[in-house]
């Protein structure tokens, strides 16, 4: 019989844990790594290059439009791993809880850990819960670290920008951010937004698949796409131009930016991926990103400068041109 | 200049996570891999099995006589691949903070993360920091992932257990859950009693190359000795005789447990191996446990039987024996 709620013995390392487990996350998670049930998976690896990544999540609220925390941890792992050009395996999966969570709020949350693994068709190999007496941390933390495997002759990175390569994004700007804002304020924008978080392994594939000129992927999470080209420009010791006028913002994250105050380019994204590829080759990975269920609306949004290296500068509509620094200060805490 | 205080912009992605990973975990944790600064760190795998694990730490308080959180997470996760008979080789590393953690605390952290892995021989290749806002959970929390190859030839397993096995254990029981409660309670036993938490693959290194009667490797930790033999009993189908005379107990944890009401055989250890071993080999392998500074006062403490499959049981000084059950309700939240 499960309870209705998580109890402090859920995370003892006794009985109940061991119930937990079985009854909750295996039932959900079956693969024969975790039917092990020992101290760490055994897992095979043929030799090679990896990506490793680990990431925690502590998003509020942990439902929000378009995913919760479950998806959210499964999605940001599996996206950090494609960045590198790999093809995600393995995530282990490391639950903080706070006693007192209701137990539908787990199975919830479980469930779309399952569904979102096996939309990306990575295993969940390894876990750990915890829980922390009530009123010491805040409903659900989770943890996901990743290893994935980097096909032969794949080189992406944040290094590896390079003057004249076309800047392309799979889509719309903030969703994540609104969506998780005006969920925990309680705003209502009545505009039916949604959290973009997806799993972009199969569009990285795809992409990387078009043409070995594919240098830098990266995803514009927290910090937003400002700050994550600002990366890309310091590590490749390039400048960045961006095409204000070409980048895709939906219109409820514009009004919404604008009534709070909030640049769409520092907001965080959890499906979306910039792509920095040579502009002999961006028409042909454009049509392969709009093709593709999570580019649909890909747009070509910038182009990489040997001028102004480990800058990024906004075109603007109507003709000027300004520094676009990384982010300073925290716009919204805890969006993931 | 770095503040004197976590603040939330350490955990926005923007400017002063950037400060705070280049001037603080870099300098700690200089390696290749970290240095690549991307989403993943990219590292190079022979073939083989390996092992995989993941382990939050949530231990109250986060500084303990023995260690602190940031030894206990590293050395926790290298003792889980150990079990594995793997060497550890990687780890993740993603930092929780409470907004306002004083500086200081990080900073002595991840010194001890440091430490623990140069001592280990073990590399951090990969960190996320998030930060919550003050109050919505306490200090610090962190996991740690991590990697290890499994050399040819080793099969080790909780389900590897086999009638006749001698049981060992590589010295005194429960140090670290004592040690923990004392210092959280404010307790002063004037004992000078520390925490076990140290890295196990030295040890765990020499006992596999000293034959390979090895069977069961298994860490003692949540739930203690009694919870870990209960896994081994049920996942190798196999009854557990437990000598009660045998049993390694410092005179403080013994004077401790009396005084609360607590279960040595239900207390965290963090520095502790159970071993089932061929009861021929048992004696060469107590010898090689002996000379290592994790092992000095390793005893054979039981043995594995026919009888009884997935029970352990106690046979008490008195020449009784009682059934000792996995760990029912949480004796201390918190421990590790």
């Amino acid at each position: 019989m499960t309870p209705n709620q998580i109890t402090l013995d859920h995370g003892a390392g006794g009985q109940a844990s061991h119930e937990l487990v079985h009854d909750l996350f295996l039932k959900r998670l079956n693969n024969k790594f975790l039917r092990q049930m020992d101290d760490s998976a055994v897992v095979d690896l043929t030799g090679g290059r990896f990506a490793v990544t680990t990431d925690s999540y502590v998003v509020d609220p942990i439902f929000f439009p378009g995913g919760n925390i479950g998806s959210l941890a499964v999605h940001g792992t599996i996206n950090d791993l494609c960045m590198q050009g790999a093809v995600p395996l393995y995530l282990t999966l490391g639950l903080i809880l706070e006693e007192g969570l209701p137990m539908e709020d787990l199975i919830r949350i479980m469930d779309s850990v399952s569904e979102a693994a096996q939309e990306a068709g990575v295993k969940v190999v390894a876990g750990d819960t915890k829980v922390v007496p009530k009123g010491k941390m805040d409903k659900v933390f989770i943890n996901t670290a990743g290893i994935g495997s980097i096909p032969e002759g794949v080189e992406v990175g944040s290094h590896n920008g390079r003057p004249g390569d076309l800047v392309l994004i799979n889509g719309d700007i903030g969703d994540h951010g609104i969506a998780v804002l005006s969920s925990r304020e309680g705003l209502d924008f009545q505009t039916g937004l949604k959290s973009d978080s997806a799993p972009l392994n199969g569009l990285v594939s795809a992409v990387l698949a078009a043409g070995s000129r594919v240098h830098v992927l990266r995803d514009p999470t927290r910090g937003g796409v400002a700050t994550a080209l600002n990366e890309i420009a310091g590590q490749s010791k390039v400048g960045i131009h961006l095409f204000e006028e070409a980048l895709p913002i939906s219109k409820p994250v514009m009004a919404a930016s604008e009534l709070l105050g909030l640049d769409p380019l520092y907001l965080a994204n959890e499906g979306k991926c910039l792509i920095a590829v040579d502009p002999k080759a961006a028409d042909a990975v454009l049509k392969v990103m709009r093709r593709h269920r999570y580019g649909r609306k890909a747009e070509i949004i910038g182009q990489v400068t040997e001028q102004n290296p480990g800058r990024v500068l906004l075109k603007t509509r109507v003709g000027g041109t300004r520094i676009l620094s990384m982010l300073t200060g925290d716009q919204l805490p805890r969006i993931c």
